[in-house]
């Protein structure tokens, strides 16, 4: 059994930090629960661009309001608290925060916890997370 | 993209009821992430134990305090909002909320959503979600 506490991790190596959003990595592919679990503020104001070609991932909003835009539909969708979005297809979207928002985040396949060291992109998740060199800016 | 808000799926059949606790299926076997995600209470003052045979499960504390027993070597851990504690080894364990304990859970694989139904015990999810017949009470 493993046993984390949030203020810990992002205390630790395990917490990313951007321009545009900082990311707690509860869970990463080698703790070996096959997905990855994150808690990811993303910054009031921002514009996010993402794409993730080889993840499926969900997000569920705790703190915060924004929007998120689907690029295959061109439909946006209000964020709120209680709100879940899950990118089933791969989604290009972009999120735009109006607050900060918190959100607990949920990827299969697991984040390794180097795609985004590796990255040198003004908006790392822009591009896919296994590939962030091939796509990014 | 999927979208769904908690307030409704609470209000859904995707919503599940018991004496220990409620769970909102926000994501299921089903939506097709390879993992299900729901919005899960125990309630105060309740004593549960469980035991997932064949899945992972992370849970993450949002509300309220409590413990959890792992049962494999007897330690006692405090839960409280920012705790995340994952079952990396289908381990035993028994969660004691000394108030209502908000949470979100992550099951790898995803469980159904048919399991709680099928089963008959006090406490469901003390068996296995996949095996409830076989082992409940």
């Amino acid at each position: 059994m493993l046993v984390r506490k949030l203020d810990d991790v992002r205390a630790s190596e395990r917490n990313v930090l951007t321009d545009g959003w900082e990311s707690a990595r509860m869970l990463l592919k080698g703790d070996g629960m096959g997905f990855s679990f994150h808690v990811t503020t993303m910054y009031a104001g921002g514009e996010l661009p993402m794409h993730y070609r080889h993840h499926l991932e969900s997000v569920f909003v705790l703190e915060g309001e924004g929007t998120i835009e689907d690029l295959g539909t061109g439909e946006i969708h209000e964020l709120r608290p209680g709100t879940m979005y899950a990118l089933d297809a791969h989604d290009r979207h972009i999120v735009r925060p109006r607050t900060d928002l918190v959100t607990v985040c949920v990827f299969n396949p697991p984040v390794t916890g180097r795609e985004v060291h590796d990255s040198n992109g003004a908006y790392p998740i822009e591009s896919d997370l296994a590939e962030p060199a091939r796509t990014s800016p």
